[in-house]
Parts: C-alpha cells; structure tokens; sequence
C-alpha cells in the first residue's frame, strides 16, 4: 500500500471522492510522520491528535451521510498561528498572546472548511510574523532555518506532515521558507483571501497564501478556499513562455549559489522552449521596495498599539525597536509610501506587459546556518508591495546542500498565469 | 457653573490641561446626562459607570503623577460596537458575538487611550455595520432613525452623552447618521487608522473615524489617535475656497430638501466669498459607486464566512440574502470590481486639482420616519470607494425639523483641507 503521506493533495482529493481511502485514514498517516519526527521538527505550536483525528472522522462522516464533498474533501491542512482558529489556541508567535483561544475561524480557515479541509493544527510563526524566530528547524538540516515567517507550515509541508499549508507574508514570509525548505510556496494577488481573523501587521501588504510540495496542491487550496477557478496548472500550455529574468533592485545581494542557480535556470528554460530576456525593473517600479519597510513597520507600530502599551516588555528588543524607529518617522511618510506603492502597482503590468511572467530568485541563497534568524526577505519585498501573484519553486541546491527556489511572479490578477509558468518551469528543471 | 457637557472637546482638552476641571468631572456630568436620556434613546450597547468612572479617575491619577498629559487626555469616547475594547463585551452588532468579551483593544482604541482618552462605553451598530438596524432612535426625534452603521456614536455625541465617538464606514456609515442626527462626521483617507481589532467587512473600503459636535473635535480626536497633525481648522483660513458643486451620480434620488438644501449653502457660501462651479464627475470616476456594492458584498460573504457556516441561522435574512447573492456572482467580478476602483482612485484627484474641495449631499434627505432602517448611503458611497476624506457638518433642517448636514470631499491626503473648507462652510452657513 501507498504512503498517503508521500501522495500530493490533488491525488488525495482524488482517491477520497472516489472513496480509495478516507480522510481519517489520511489523517492517521500523517499523525504517525508526526510523531516520528515533530519532536526534532517542532513545525507546530499547536496539535492535539485526538481533535485532528475528530475533525477527519467528521468529515468522513459528512461523506458517508451524502453530503457533497466539497473540493478540500478530507485533505488536512495546517495553519500559520496568525489565523484565528475556533478553540484552538491562537498565540501569534507571541507570549502576549500565549492563552488566548479565539472563539471563530479566520475567513481564510472557515473558507477552507466550508469547502471540506481538516485543520490539523496551528504551525509555528515567528512573532506576529515578524523577525524574532519561532523554534521550528529547518527539515533537510535542523542547524538552519526554516525560513519565516511562515516556519512551521513550510517545514511541515517538506516534512510529509500535511501536504497543504496556510502562510501568510508581509515580506517574504511564505516564499522564502518554501524556496528554504524546498517546498512551493504561492502568495495569490493581494486581497484574494479575507483577513477577517488573521493577526494583521500591515494592512498594505500582509497576504495570505498556500505552502505545498507542488503548483497544483497551492492551485487546488487556494481556488478551493476561494471558489475562485485558478485554472489546472498540470495542463501543459501549448507554447513556452517569454520569460523576463529579472535579478530585482537587490541584485547584489544574491548570493554565488543564486547568481550560478539564475544562469543555470535560464538555460535550462531555454532548452525547453522559452525565450528569456534579461531586464531590471525601472525605478518606478523599483522605488516600491524602498518604500517596503516605511510602510510595513508604521503600519506595524499602529496595528500593535495594545500590546506595546499594555505590554512592553512581553515584546520583543528588535520587534520593538523596529517598531519604535518607525513611530518616530514624521507621519506623513506613510503616506508618501503609499504613495510611491500606488504608483509602482499603476506602471508594474505596462512593464511586464510583453513577458508571460518574471523568473527572479526566490531567496537571497540557500537557508543560513542559524536558528537565531529566518533570513532576509530581499528578494521578496518589491513583489508583495506590488501586490503580485508570486509562486516559488524548487530548484537545485546550494553549496551546504540545502534547496534553492526561484520565483515566478506575474501581473495583479494573473494568478493563473503565475501557477502555469511556475509550473511550466518546474518541468522544465526536472 | 457651565455644564461641561455643552462644551466642545478642544476646550474641555484645555481645561483638563489647565487643571480647571478633571477627567472625573467630566465623566461624573456626561453620566448624569446618559441616566437622564438614554432610556429614550438606546446609545449604548455596554455601559458600566463604575468601570467609566473608575477610567477618568485612573487618568486624573496619571495627571497628578505628573505624567505628561496626551492630546487626549480625560476626554470620554463613545467607541462603536465593531471595534473591540479590552474586557467589555464586543458583539458587532449581531447575536452571534453577544456574550464576546475581546482580551485587547482595537489598534485604534489603544491608539486613542495611549493619547489620554477614557472610554465611557460601547455604542450600538447595526448588524456587522450593515444594513439591520439596533434599538437607537434618533436625538431629534424618537420615531425616526439615527442614521447607521454608526447609529449609537452618533446620537450620542448629539445627545451629549460624550463628546467624541469613534465610527467606521463601508458606505456611508458615519457621514449619514452625523447628517441624520446634526452632528459632524469625518471619515479620514482610507487607512489613516489601523483596523486590528475591528469586525471588518469590507477591506478595499472600511474606515474608522470620528463623530463629534464640531470640526475641530473631529481634528483633535483623529490627529490625537494617530499623532499625525491635521492642522487646527478653527483658524480661518486666509482666502475663500473655490468649490466643487457636485450632486454626484445619485443625484436624481436626492430628497426635495436636499435640492433646496445645495441651492440654499451654495448662495451663502458665495455670499461668504467662495467661488462655486457646478460640475459633475466624469464617468471614470463614478463607475466606481457602481462597483462599490460588488466589493462591499463580495468581501462581506468572505469577512462572514465563519459566521455563516457555524451561525448561519442567527445572520439577519436581509444580510444573508445579500450575502449569498454576492457569492453566487462570479469570482472575477470582484477583481472587475477592485479593478474600477483603482481607475477612479487615480482619476480623481486630477478631476478636481483646480478646486479646493467638493460641496455635496451627505444624505439623501432628512432621517426616514422608521426604526427599521437607517436610511440609504446613495450619496456617500462614491466618496468612500475613492477613499477620499469626507467631512459631514450640519446645514439646517428638513420639512419634519431633523437635521439635514452637507459633505465635504477632499482628495485622499488632503484630509487638512477636507477639515479647513469644512469649517469654513459651517462657518459660512451659520
């Protein structure tokens, strides 16, 4: 018999409409990965087997009684601890927060439920998504990070411990601990999923997104959670893509194995058909970046006001001098921010009008050897302040043997796209 | 001695920096006045005095301390029952959350009690800030609606019952029940204040900002909470404005009195020396009210989604029928939708560059005789899908002696503007 644990949730979702296995039989495999590994792992802050394995017996039981399984049907999902789940405990990474059971599902989460999904616990996130790390390791070698914010849903996902993942990110939060852990990671064009229930940080930028080990398990989740069609990313298009290999303004901070990955990628996608361009973006677009960190921690310093008054020192040094460093900026900078970021979004579709997508690095290189530190959104940042649709996926690995990601990033909206050129480059590296 | 209830927030701001009157004082009077009156009129959905009381006397302790006083300093306000407040209960309006007591103050809560506020209590909304009414009747006359969402902040602040209130606005949610209940609403450029620990509906739309008997008021609590100055709008400024005379594309349901109202202000403010062009916006900018419902409705289905599927049967049937209306319509509608809002938000400011601010209706007509809803938002949804600051000050009265108010409109930033020509226009009228 199959491993269901090794299966991708599109091959799930299958067998489970067709009834070749049950959603508590899905869970149970997973449960026994778990323990195996999470005691090294530490992917979750929150996972109580008995309610997992309840939540997938309801379901199974839905099935049973007739009930139209939903598209998420029985597939067990994990959740970033910034989304609020109904009486599981929600700590948003912090210790603030560390008792604090919400009474509702996030929008997200009850979206994901509606449509059938079995949440089977809440993952680790540095706190409020932020810098300070949370305890989770990296799976392919536990002296590196994970990636972060989204620690524990990246790391869980590479580690066979659910095959779908909630993240969310501000910076890079969900494609940098994918390209780290070498997983996929898919943020959606900003706004497609509701943050009703989500600790929001940044109301300009803070998305929620899938983490899974292939294009269509994030296709299937996100579309599924949304009733929003994405397309099937496993069709293979009937041309190669144009693609725009752009390094971005923080070209210089790639490190060696990324530069070598880029050359390599691009040849690769060569071979199989495409045409690639090399192009920067200009500095309209650019300036998008610099405005990236203005925007994130005042609004941050705002969204965070309760706990900085009320309790100070439960927050962390650098989070609070972050915080406080942006407080101190004159107020209106915020709005000049905005500002440069409405102009960027208003020139970004012109720019890549002639390209089917933009191939960049996912990450600055392969995860650093600390745990102190989820390493730098870099190469992240310009793309969420546009509000693109991003999808990161494996590609090789660096020089210490950790995975390396590049990213494909398209237009607002051009979700489909993203996933079928993400997709489309996958093959072409393997 | 003056009744310090009578008196508008700038100069009992003075007086509690002056040491001529105490933050217990003032919650001692506006207390009397609440036992007096808000048996008729139904404010509050949660009011404890001695938690009021035991606040003010906190904040008088903090002042002899010789803590530096904020901007807010002793002043009570009325907080609207869809921003949460550490341990009092946050129902949003609906019996889903009745017996929901939040452990954290909304962002902007914290924000306003950081300055020096003193929250006296939680106002009614109507169900999640949409369309079913609460128990408020309005000020002026019982057998007819405040207005809503922002039914308690509103007639509370024309009450006397404290002299500033937080309200939040998805369409016309705070500059209608101003208009209604003849008091001043200023809803800020979308995003000046963060919504953690708000019960959003609407992200692309919902704004949090302030009700209070004077302009100056709604300056103070605004500029206070966010630390970002809005200029002081009592100082006249040196020069008449050139207005905007705009009915904008709902004009044909504007009420008898509204028409005669426009006509009536545009006379006087030209006699006061303003120069008046008539002009509509172009349909660039107006296709935006059109979408606006889509947006609204489309994120509210996903911002509930919980609540529907766990609660469903305790969701009003207006809300849900709507609700499930907006699901039924295509997933791409939204992103249509989203889509025409950008358009108009780019246009708008260069349609009126050559103008200081737009003069409009803030309503429809005078508040509609019945308590089973708060009236229709046809003249303020334009104005908020753009996320313009707008500016309510009261302008006469309708055929049944209610309030009638007029709405000033000024590009997104130029929230110091929208407050300027809006004090010059009450100015102007009185």
């Amino acid at each position: 018999m199959t491993d269901v644990t090794l299966l991708p949730a599109t091959e799930l979702a299958r067998r489970l409409r067709t009834g070749e296995t049950s959603a508590t039989a899905i869970m149970e495999a997973h449960l026994e990965r778990i323990r195996m590994r999470e005691p090294q792992l530490r992917a979750f802050v929150y996972l109580d087997e008995k309610v997992a394995l309840a939540e997938a017996r309801a379901a199974d039981a839905r099935r049973r009684s007739g009930t139209e399984p939903g598209p998420l049907h029985g597939l067990p999902i994990g959740v970033k601890d910034v989304l609020d789940v109904a009486a599981m405990p929600s700590g948003y990474g912090s210790p603030i927060w560390a008792d604090h059971v919400p009474r509702a599902d996030a929008a997200s989460v009850a979206m994901a439920r509606a449509a059938g999904a079995v949440v089977i616990g809440k993952t680790v996130t540095t706190e409020f998504a932020t810098r300070e790390p949370g305890p989770t390791v990296n799976p392919a070698n536990p002296a590196h990070t994970p990636g972060g914010s989204s620690s524990g849903s990246a790391a869980g996902v590479a580690a066979h411990f659910f095959p779908l993942a909630y993240g969310t990110q501000t910076a890079g939060s969900i494609l940098r601990p994918a390209a780290f852990c070498g997983v996929v990671g898919y943020m959606p064009t900003h706004g497609a999923i509701h943050r009703a229930g989500m600790k929001v940080m940044s109301e300009s930028l803070d998305t929620i997104g899938a983490l899974a080990r292939t294009v269509p398990d994030c296709a299937l989740m996100i579309a599924g959670a949304t009733g929003r069609s994405l397309g099937d990313p496993a069709v293979k298009p009937d041309r190669a893509p144009h693609l725009l290999l752009c390094l971005g303004p923080t070209a210089e901070q790639a490190a060696p194995e990324t530069l070598a990955l880029m050359e390599h990628v691009a040849e690769l996608v060569v071979r199989a058909g495409a045409k690639v361009t090399r192009r920067e973006m200009p500095s309209i677009v650019t300036s998008a970046a610099k405005a990236h960190p203005v925007v994130m921690n005042m609004e941050g310093a705002q969204a965070l006001a309760w706990e900085l008054t009320q309790h100070r020192e439960q927050v962390s040094n650098v989070l609070r001098e972050k915080l406080e460093t942006a407080r101190a900026l004159p107020a209106d900078a915020l709005r000049e921010a905005r500002d440069t970021f409405v102009a960027a979004r208003a020139a970004f579709p012109g720019v890549i009008a002639d390209y089917d997508a933009v191939l960049t690095p996912a990450a600055v290189g392969e995860a650093p050897r600390r745990l102190d530190w989820t390493g730098d959104p870099a190469f992240n940042l310009l793309w969420t302040a546009l509000h693109a649709p991003c999808v990161s996926v494996p590609a090789g690995s660096g020089p210490n043997g950790l995975p390396l990601g590049v990213q494909i990033v398209a237009a607002p909206g051009k979700d489909r796209e993203a996933l079928q050129w993400a997709e489309w480059v996958r093959h072409a590296l393997s």
